[in-house]
């Protein structure tokens, strides 16, 4: 890789696939990379289930649409679909998230589905996080216990096309300010 | 950088900084890495307030610490704060997130977050990432609307030392699983 700018935009929510199969090695050193992510107080509040069999990965498939929300359908096409559990937060950092009215697992959720998408995308891979299913369908499925959450399910595969759309975003001029909201600082160097 | 993979080895919570400087060059990359991160319905409901003015600097870092709680007490030390504010989601990821029990704006912010913490790794910069402090006086200090919330804060600058602590991690065997819950599948090749 050049720079992680790079991969950062090289890195886009891919909705269409080839049917190429991944290899378990590459979806290894994605797993790699969402293992070693950081949490609050370490709790690594996180497993993540690959599903690669193509029955059960259809199965899963389908619980992330209806007649009604049809938007994830593309998920059919993935050739893997990965599930996050989540875990509680440990003490420490549930009393915190308690005290402070955040849900930090959500957060460690998310930086640690941030590694595994980026390190695929270095793999020539594709991935879209989806948050939108039938969670007590896919804890049957997979047999998650009660007690833990299937909280993203991570599409993976090889994008159809080379082609990589352009970002749409906010301009930084709104996206970020210098020591007071609103403010957009000079840029002096340092 | 090599490959990604390294990077994030190379990432790690920094609690000690030197002193020196970090140039908004800088600052400005790891914010650019933050505007690229994809989330729900792409809302981006995020802005990120740089607060390197060295009194105003101090006077945020108050908020992440008390006689009780004291172990960010570091904060001081870092040359620059990062403070994250979260918006409300837009309309279609706030009705999926209500039906489906999922705040989704914090699994983005912790993907903007992992952006940022990256490539400020990449600048040989150290990042930790709070959770912990005292939210409505953030929102005092920096004129941030009582609609929005002061969500993380993340600590910046130069580590002291060039050393990267061991990470600690739950093993891959408990940490991933194929195609059903707590089996770990034959590493075949794909």
């Amino acid at each position: 890789m050049v720079s992680f700018l790079e991969l950062v935009k090289k890195r886009y929510s891919v909705r269409r696939y080839s049917g190429r199969p991944v290899a378990r090695e590459k979806i290894e050193r994605c797993l790699e990379a969402a293992r070693l992510a950081p949490s609050a107080c370490n709790a690594q509040p996180w497993q993540f289930i690959v599903v690669d069999d193509p029955g059960l990965k259809e199965e899963v498939a389908k619980t992330t649409f209806s007649p009604l929300v049809s938007f994830n359908k593309f998920s059919l096409q993935a050739p893997v679909l990965v599930v996050a559990v989540l875990e509680k937060s440990n003490l420490i950092a549930q009393v915190g998230g308690f005290l402070r009215k955040k849900e930090f697992n959500l957060v460690d959720l998310g930086i640690a589905a941030a590694h595994f998408s980026l390190q695929a995308a270095e793999e020539g891979l594709g991935t879209c996080i989806l948050g939108w299913f039938d969670e007590k369908k896919v804890r049957e499925i997979l047999g998650i216990p009660s007690g833990k959450r299937a909280a993203l399910i991570i599409t993976l595969g090889y994008p159809e096309t080379g082609e990589i759309p352009e970002k749409k975003r906010k301009p930084p001029s709104v996206f970020r300010f210098y020591n007071r909201y609103g403010k957009n600082g000079e840029l002096l160097p340092g």
